[in-house]
């Protein structure tokens, strides 16, 4: 991962630990249920964000350099992160 | 939200901040971003179960005293839910 | 299901159909995959918005009787739902 | 997209078809909604599986292809591929 990749990933990282720790108070303080759940579709979608940014690195770097020396086994791996990713 | 259900969330919760912790290390020590990715794939599944737990406990508690007191919001409330969870 | 709801949701199936076999042309007249996909997101999508539609019915009428008798069986059936709707 | 691929696609693309075409005979004979739900989150799961194997294809063809050219432009569309996937 090139730096500015690794420096928006960790930032995006405190904000997903920031925000679920504001579903650890909701949940303490006994909030409305559902309020709680569309803070947790929240930290989701956060993350999903993340994993983008995750694979567009993995896509420019590891992915380009593996077909260039020929290496198929970075494709089989993206299309089980696809099948994998909402399992 | 009663006590065990409470209870289950947080452990839950304790869980996936431990998790998320996991991958921040895993970003700081360079890991291969496909490992990370599957990391964050299992931290949106434990989200996912803990959102079935908070569910659950709606349903049971506040869903039902809704639907006893004639109150249909509750109903368009889980629609609105369903309808965000994946969005 | 009442009338209005069984036939808004049979329209949206005609939609899902007539947008499927869309998808069956772009795929034997060789379209560029990306397209294709992008149009396989849509149809799931579509499917979804039809699932909100079914389950809002059910809700306003299954799960207000089975409530109404005492029968929690409906509510343990959401929660599975939920659970099932994205595995 | 090469024969086999093509021909595997097509050949999920009417099973998913036959699928569809049993969710409306459900809805038409009026099946409790809890099952015709589950029926079309099984018809998701399918497509999805089509879209693993469309991906798999445009992987080791187009994008290969891409970026043995240095075109850039295939890896930026999987990036939104993944963003579109599920929203």
């Amino acid at each position: 991962m090139d730096d500015p990749t690794r420096a928006d990933v960790l930032k995006r990282l405190a904000y997903i630990e920031g925000h679920l720790a504001g579903v650890r108070r909701m949940i303490e303080q006994d909030t409305y249920c559902v309020d709680v759940l569309k803070q947790t579709f929240a930290v989701r979608r956060a993350i999903e964000k993340l994993e983008g940014k995750l694979l567009a690195g993995h896509l420019h770097h590891c992915v380009v350099e593996g077909i260039e020396r020929g290496d198929g086994r970075v494709l089989d791996e993206l299309v089980e992160l696809y099948e994998l990713a909402n399992r």
